[in-house]
């Protein structure tokens, strides 16, 4: 039976019920309940910020990984090397989220001791919001960063088709009182979902999203994903940070490079080996907490209370917006839009579970 | 007497020659030759990757600054706290290439022993080009970043004014028979040298480089630096990277922060106190050096294989242009451009030195 987006399920969702969904659907795809746990808690976190396309969104292409052998739900992530202050693990293509918690802890375990550490992850996939784990190391009060290396869909200048991943870089840095200042970016100009948006609308795009299969900038969207490529963000200085982060996860870690990681979405039998890096940055070691804490308040006051634009009457720190939504969230639900829950539905399906879970009314905080 | 830029200086400068000016013009101005040498090298490789706007063109600033008293031409840079993986070095505005080389030092010796290392300086100025110093790193196998903060010049979403400063980031990364992959940028739109240029010819601007005094872009850039301030590159994405430097380089060191840094090119007495950041990764210990080397070699040949854009016939990594600029000029001299060579006579004049070493044929390599 087809079931479809008008299926009885919440319009809001209590983020417990949703966590307890996808737990119950990795455990009965053969994943441990520790590693569904954590998983699940990237996923339904990333919601609650309101990053819709990186959260529960993925579980259906996760799982149908599972089922195609591209990843495996019982494998253990390994630390197959170490130092004082840095460690490779080899996610052996178990759950990336689970390998990706542990790597970012093991990351704050050895920051603890030296101040600073570095965890480069192989063998691993797509591992949701690389936000989630710099904002573990910041409630850890640390600073964080993860990034993570992705199959080509960039180009660089001079080139005209697709020769790095959209590469994400994301950093969280604790603040004391106030909520962790964090930020997620792709390396791309945009997010491909821009330009889907914009071919629903059937609207041109601006000149420095996308370069046509000459490499040359067009403003016409309908040929993406099997035509163009996307511009790195702010030209040259993209491509060079996009650059960077494959280094961190890719040539350091012994993962794929470049067009050696092969898409984690699309419907081929090949693991997709990607590489991941983890830092943190333990600022009680270096300033202490205390004074950090205070002098990161004086920044986000100072920052919060500068004039504003003609027409603003607002500034927002980075991951501030987030901070709102998770709040309104937890105590209303998450407002899952039609295409996420059309996936849960579809994982339902996939695997033969009930959406009685996901039918409930959002509980109160 | 007034020298004007007809003065006899060679267009075509040996980079030794430029070199023994610049020492001899620091230790007159009572620097010790050490810290006067590898000033000059910070200041002349500059030149040499044809960086000009961060070469010798900055030797009278900062000899100005020593007159004024706003550098200490005799302090030396003091560790105030360090752990295996990091430190923090007081400047004692003491001449600052002098000071962020020697602390690239620390970090790389750091890291050298834990595989990475983070050092925060505080109490410094205006350190060049931080491409310097994250090469420093590549030139002994690791992976380098080395970062500043800025007085205030850039505005960030939602604000009016000027909230951060251009808050440059570099990074560096060997590559075995190559030359080291390099990218140094402000996380500003462009760089002020670009206004510049563009009210001189008395052109417009595109819409996403400056906000005129209400915070609302502007495609007039004749009332820079007096009125307005420079946007962010990439909007939210530089804003966020901005912030991540002035944390790296101003929260966590004990620096000024944000509007706390004042220019140092303008005619005023108070320090600038800015921070710094290095950072050094040690390949050699996470995954072998000739293996990194191998990878990294691999995946540059991998970019500059891939395919050409409609009109390119190459695409260059981040950093071989300067490389390519840098072997020119120790083969046949540095080209200065006339804005250098104006400050280094006014230089000569501040000071009551010859030109001789300037006028000199620029010899082959």
């Amino acid at each position: 039976m087809m079931h479809t987006i008008s299926q009885p399920i919440n319009q809001r969702i209590s983020p417990a019920d949703l966590e307890e969904f996808c737990v119950q659907a990795m455990v009965k795809s053969g994943l441990r309940d520790a590693d569904a746990r954590i998983t699940a808690d990237v996923l339904v976190t990333t919601d609650t910020w309101g990053v819709h396309t990186h959260g529960t969104k993925q579980l259906r292409p996760l799982l149908k990984n599972i089922r195609q052998g591209r990843l495996n739900a019982q494998a253990e992530p390994e630390i197959t090397g170490q130092g004082s202050s840095w460690a490779i693990v080899d996610g052996h293509i178990c759950m990336p989220p689970a390998t990706s918690a542990m790597a970012m802890k093991l990351a704050i375990h050895k920051a603890r001791e030296t101040g600073v550490a570095y965890v480069g992850v192989k063998h691993s996939g797509h591992f949701g919001a690389a936000g989630y784990y710099a904002v573990m190391a910041a409630q850890e009060g640390m600073i964080g960063l993860a990034m993570c290396n992705v199959d080509p869909g960039v180009t660089v200048p001079g080139a005209k088709g697709r020769v790095l991943g959209t590469n994400p870089i994301a950093f969280a840095v604790p603040a004391g009182k106030e909520k962790p200042v964090f930020l997620d970016i792709a390396t791309s100009a945009v997010a491909a979902s821009k330009l889907y948006a914009a071919q629903a609308l059937g609207k041109p795009i601006p000149e420095n999203w996308l370069v046509d299969d000459d490499g040359l900038p067009t403003t016409d969207p309908t040929g993406y994903p099997h035509h163009g490529a996307l511009f790195p963000m702010a030209g040259h200085k993209g491509y060079g940070l996009a650059l960077l982060v494959e280094v961190l996860t890719g040539v350091l870690t012994g993962a794929s490079m470049t067009s050696q990681v092969v898409s984690w979405i699309k419907d081929i039998p090949d693991q997709c080996n990607q590489g991941h890096a983890f830092i943190a940055i333990d600022v009680g070691s270096i300033i202490g907490y205390e004074e950090f804490a205070r002098r990161m308040e004086w920044v986000i006051r100072f920052i919060k209370e500068s004039p504003k634009a003609k027409g603003s009457s607002r500034i927002y720190l980075p991951g501030e917006m987030e901070w709102e939504r998770r709040e309104d969230a937890l105590a209303h639900g998450i407002p899952l839009p039609q295409d996420v829950a059309a996936n849960l539905v579809g994982v339902a399906e996939d695997i033969g579970m009930g959406l009685e879970l996901l039918s409930k009314p959002a509980r109160a905080r």
